[in-house]
Order: structure tokens, then C-alpha cells, then sequence
């Protein structure tokens, strides 16, 4: 998947409808542990940036490996996580790139244990068009209790 | 409610408009003890299954009664349940039928006490077109905690 | 902004998409203590009525000054609060207004601290158009520990 030339104009609504869907699957590819699919959602030049990192990550590559320590260990902790996506706000900037706004919870959930908020963030995103679809080229996640 | 073969082709942002839509109304109807009304969401012969229930629910009869084991226990703690399902992501899979894949959370809040997530799940559905709107045919409910 | 009768008709999907974008902007503009803002994106006689307030709250004044303490209270305790809006449901009235029923959680922060949910609630609301963008008429909110 690479960002493309070819994006024709959708309505207010089918962007907002896509972004969803898209927020959606992507969340869903991570804390399935799909960790290769996950980075493809960003752009192959994608930052992730997070004000609980002392450094964004950049690139498909880096952003793999961090995903994929991160399902370890989780996965070694016998926990489930959720990411939640809400809120969204969504501003088109031309044919190719939208600006999205977001609430981001990350629920947990220890096997035969307790369900409960891990931590509550905002997420700032830049889209780009990828034919019928979208990528991550920025996103930038901050946690209330670091803010 | 009968699913019909009148369906008519809808755009990718109006069957997800209509998904989002009809998950809404149908866990406030839950949410709500309407529990007829709530069985009237599954198709005639509906499939509910649970890994926190040793065998799947099959019908809207048996729907409507298990709904409302439910619904006179919560009232007799005095607890109300908010179903919420999100990260909703929908597949057409022809002009009559679709399949959906989101997160479901149940919030409890005793009378005068404090609201709290009671578990965090997964929901696979199978959906079929009824009119202008949608039923549940198959549902499938994965808890955290016992995945 | 103000209510116009410049309204056209549009399709349910995208009524839904104004309002959940609506919903995303208004609750952003709160939590990020916008109070002006957050007051402008009710009518100028707009009502805001809660189980939890002895008496509704009327008009953009009236509403700016209850928001103005409420985020004075919060940035004095170092809390952020996010409201999350969700299992929302629309239902036109004419081309000029709609209903709305959501659920609403109220999620609090402390710095240094663990996110939780505050209150899970009930929302109900007339929506009226405000040329491409909706306005909320009358707000109920129904706190479910006090229900």
C-alpha cells in the first residue's frame, strides 16, 4: 500500500464513513497482534509520536518492531488490549490528505481478570489518500495523565 | 420484521451509517429491558453465542426470555447496564447481507454508586437487510477476560 | 451562529455523519475549556437540563458561566476530563431539526494519575440546523447512578 495520485473527491460524509472504518480496522490489526499489517496502515515514511516517548518513531520498520515488543510483552502478561478510538473530527485538506482529531482509550484486560481503562489520550492524525483507502503519515498521541 | 428480498444496493458510507445506527437503537432497547423489542433485532432464527455461555442462543424466543433473566436481575440489584459497541468495522458481503466486527463494553452503574466497565468483548455479526434496515443472524461474543 | 431557514434536505447518512462530527467538535470545545465556544455550539436560547442540576440551564450566557466554573474546578484539581459521546441515534424531524439519544461517559484524569470513568449517562437532544452544521436546541442528561 503506498499513498497515490489518483484520489477523486468523496462526500463529507463517505471521508468520515471511511475514516471510521479505517480507525477501526487499524486498531483492530494491533491488538491482534498483527503487527506487520498494523504498520502498513502509516505511510512507509509514517510517524508515530507520543508524549510518553522520548522520541517519535519513523518508518514501517520501526514502527513494526515497537508494535511487535509491545504485543510480546502483553502477550507474555496473559493481557488483552483494546484500543478505542472516539470522538473523531475530521477536516479534509485537499483530495489526498485529511486532518483527523480523536479520544483514544486503551482498555485492558488480564485473562479471568478485571476489564479497566489503562489511559485516556488525544489523537492528532495527518491522512493521506491510498486509492480507495487511507494511511497514517503523522499521528500524535498525547496521555492526559502526562499532559 | 422479516428479512425481505426488496434490498436495494447502498453506498459503502450508508450501510455503515445504517450499521452504526442500528447498533445504537438496539443495545438502547437492551439497555432499556425492552427485551421483545430487542429480540425483534435478531432474525426469526437468530444465533447468539457467548464463550460466557456453554451453549449458543437460537431464536428470538429464546432471546427474549434470556434477555429478560437478565433485565429482572439488574433491576433487582438496582444496576443500570450501557452496552457500548465501537470500533465498528462493516463488510458488505452482497445486496441482502453484510458482516461487522466491533468492541463491545458493558458500563454498570449501581443507583448511587459508581459506573465501571464490567467487561470488555468482541462481536462478530453476521447482518441481514430487512427493508430499509437490518437483523442480527448470527452473533458472536468473545469476553476478554475468559478469551 | 444562528438557527437559519436556509435548510436542505440531506440523505440519513449524512445527517448522521453532521451530527457524530458535531458531537466530536462540541465535546473537543468543553474539554479543552473553550467555554465560549462550547456555549455557541447551543442556540442562543438553548436549555441544558440534568438530573443532576436542580434546575436547566438556559441560554448561551447562562450555560457559558456554568461551563466557565465547572473547567476553573478542573484545572484547579490538574483533572482532564474527556466526554465521550457514543451508541448514537438520529431521527429527523423536518429539514430543520432532529432527535438525538446517545450515551455519554464523562472520563477524568488526574495528572500523574489513573484515567476512570467519572458518571455514565443518557443524553437526549433537539438538534436544529445552523446552516451546514447542527446547534442543540434542549439537552437532557440523565446521570444513571442518580436515575
Amino acid at each position: 500500500m503506498t499513498a497515490t495520485d489518483e484520489a477523486t473527491p468523496v462526500s463529507a460524509a463517505t471521508l468520515y464513513h471511511q475514516v471510521q472504518q479505517f480507525y477501526a480496522q487499524q486498531m483492530q490489526l494491533l491488538d491482534d497482534g498483527r503487527v506487520e499489517e498494523w504498520a502498513g496502515t502509516f505511510t512507509e515514511d509514517g510517524v508515530f509520536a507520543a508524549n510518553a516517548h522520548p522520541e517519535p518513531v519513523v518508518g514501517r520498520a520501526a514502527i513494526t518492531a515497537a508494535a511487535a515488543r509491545a504485543t510480546e510483552e502483553y502477550a507474555a502478561k496473559g493481557v488483552q488490549r483494546r484500543h478505542w478510538l472516539g470522538m473523531v473530527s475530521v477536516e479534509p485538506v485537499d483530495e489526498r490528505s485529511a486532518n483527523a482529531r480523536c479520544y483514544a482509550l486503551v482498555i485492558e484486560t488480564p485473562r479471568g481478570g478485571q476489564a479497566a481503562i489503562r489511559v485516556s489520550t488525544l489523537c492528532v492524525d495527518r491522512l493521506v489518500r491510498d486509492g480507495d483507502g487511507w494511511l497514517v503519515q503523522d499521528r500524535r498521541v498525547s496521555r492526559d495523565d502526562l499532559a
